[in-house]
């Protein structure tokens, strides 16, 4: 699919824009017309770890506060990462109480811990949840208050210490972000902290990270990474900057998930990290739409894991967005490699559903949100959410709650 | 043309490497298989220059050095920034004496007049001749000795002030590289200074400033982006990340350049001015070739306008490097519009330099050495010099001085 195409007006869907919301500061705007582009220093390469002493000490780091989980321990990786910041003769702090959906009492914890042990640079090393934990220590060590005060766009006042993110999942996209998702355990929500405050200084990528993980968790992980790149691309913010990352992210996609799930070769898996990077980056710029809006209060309700609640809510969300851009889903159905030859838009735009549902079932996941147990009594609360999502604002199209609620049912 | 494809192995194209050079810390290696993306924030949108004072004072700056030539000041262009830059109560410090192919005197009068004003943030507005002369007042103005010095790669160690280049020309891709071009006028050799250390820290590109310049201007640095893409696509140092934007700027070129020159329509200027951004993240991170190591002679000996050298070379230059990547090559006919259905990647490859050579003759650019007045008998020391330019470590193809005497004599 070839991306010709100047910069085409900032679409309004409708949402009634928060203040200060997509203020170019932040990101691109609705109001003045400039569009952002932003983006950390990446380093790639197979064995990329090894530089992570390297990375430390061009950011000025004397000793690191490395954020991580117990699966990231157990897989030997928080190992190698001490043995090659202990050869630039770099000290550092392993913290590693960190789950899934990451809590906020363990961000508190984390700074307190950064805060005893005097460090100077974090490092997240691990997924979307340590990377997401490492924001949000990063934000509290230099900012006053909780991290509740920070729910939001671009309230962060104060810079963060240096911030390196090791991805060890490919799909997340956290290491090269604006975002952190943070769950409020005690209400069952989930956090959406936005700023270009938190973006990382550097991601570093190694694709070897990504062979210790469980075919599930590649599978689902490779979900959001296709989720991102959809919603990025159909995004109101989306400009000529932004595009050709996400058609590339869809392209590498259906390239390389099936067979990464499969084989864990590592050109697929290679395949799969620059997908993830390029999500990552088109989203960080052109922000998300309503597949992330309907996912956010399911990960904070039931503790879902977010790949997987993207994977069971793509479908049916493009389904409802084709017609409101149909000329971009066509461009996404080209990339998903489907036969548009003598087709119109919208006829093209329809094999969008089609090819993901496919892929879905190649992988073997889920396709109902009974199976990862929802409950339909929910729906109520988790559509009133939804509509209040701040991803719901850059969606081609705005939907209420009530539509979202026979949403949900569409695919309990 | 579909972008798909994992990491290549990075290929040796023959020259020995200089010490140091393409190490990660300044990009891409040929030694550790280490790869990087690196490249400023992006701030973009018609009238965009308005915000260059919120930019200067997000960077910390109170004093600006702003760097330009007496053509932008001419077109009201300087007036309208400091309008802005007084806005937020800014103060500024204005140096304007610069010229194509800047020279190495200017970088010092500009670094004696910033100190001497205590300034603290520098702006480089204008083409690649005051950006690039605002890079080499940011190296001297916090690191010892002269310009020379830091001839080469990575020999920068202390950081420079923050940095905003506005660009004026679209083409020249300075403000968002890793490159400065200085000239030496004594020795009539141009200097080729590359280090990550002189990344600008925002690129602010407002398309309205094109509006000022000769349809001459438009149409030399239009061919300068997309020597820059091609050049970076078929780098020795190209991968996943890079080739997109390569990719993308070629497409843009083909669909917008013509009409940039023959209409000045806001549309196509946007075009360009997206094209030039594009080549300018594809070569900043995969670097150039051997149309660059031919051109910067040629500007150092006949101070030639530098998209002009490159608008000569390039058909002749690409008909040589075809064989060494035919799959690029046919990558690019794709993307130039050339029909392509039913060719092999040999005979795709073969379409380029004929799309090139027509988009020449529609922009009625010179297509001869001997017209922009290169002599013959300076051949054989133009040759050499290009032999030994940074460029020619990424080419497909390792040209020996021999060989460049008889590529040069091909278009004399």
């Amino acid at each position: 699919m070839s991306i010709i195409g100047t910069v085409h007006p900032i679409r309004n869907n409708g949402c009634r824009s928060q203040p200060g919301y997509l203020g170019y500061r932040g990101m691109a705007t609705l109001e003045n017309d400039l569009l952002k582009f932003d983006i950390p220093e990446i380093v790639y390469g197979i064995g990329a770890l090894s530089s992570i002493g390297d990375c430390a000490q061009r950011l000025g780091g004397e000793r690191v506060f490395l954020v991580t989980d117990p699966g990231i321990v157990e897989a030997g990786w928080v190992d190698e990462a001490l043995r090659f910041l202990k050869q630039v003769r770099l000290e550092a702090v392993v913290y590693d109480n960190v789950v899934t959906n990451p809590r906020d009492y363990q961000v508190d914890q984390g700074v307190q811990r950064y805060l005893e042990k005097k460090c100077d640079v974090i490092v997240g090393l691990g997924g979307g949840s340590p990377m997401d934990t490492a924001k949000g220590i990063a934000i509290l060590v230099h900012n006053q208050g909780s991290i509740h005060d920070y729910v939001g766009c671009n309230l962060i006042t104060q810079p963060i210490p240096p911030l390196i993110c090791v991805p060890t999942t490919a799909g997340t996209g956290s290491d090269v972000s604006q975002f952190a998702i943070i769950a409020d355990p005690k209400k069952k929500l989930k956090l959406t902290i936005l700023s270009r405050a938190i973006m990382p200084d550097i991601s570093l990528i190694d694709p070897k990270l990504l062979t210790t993980k469980s075919t599930e968790l590649i599978a689902a992980t490779g979900m959001d990474a296709l989720t991102h790149a959809i919603e990025a691309y159909v995004s109101s913010l989306a400009w000529p900057m932004t595009d050709p990352h996400a058609i590339h992210c869809i392209e590498l996609v259906f390239t390389h998930l099936v067979n990464a799930v499969q084989t864990k070769s590592m050109d697929s898996l290679e395949g799969m990290a620059i997908a993830s990077l390029e999500a990552g980056i088109a989203f960080s710029n052109a922000i998300l739409g309503a597949v992330h809006a309907l996912a956010h209060p399911l990960g904070g309700l039931y503790d879902l894991h977010h790949g997987l609640a993207n994977a069971i809510l793509l479908p049916m969300v493009v389904n409802k967005n084709m017609e409101h851009a149909p000329e971009k889903f066509a461009a996404i159905a080209n990339a998903m490699g489907a036969e548009t030859r003598g087709k119109d838009v919208y006829q093209a735009s329809a094999c969008v559903p089609e090819k993901i549902e496919n892929l879905i079932a190649a992988l073997g996941l889920p396709r109902r949100l009974y199976q990862v147990g929802v409950k339909p009594e929910d729906i109520p609360s988790l559509a009133r959410q939804a509509s209040e999502d701040l991803c719901m604002l850059t969606n081609p199209h705005c939907y209420l709650a009530e539509e979202i609620e026979s949403m949900y049912r569409e695919i309990i």
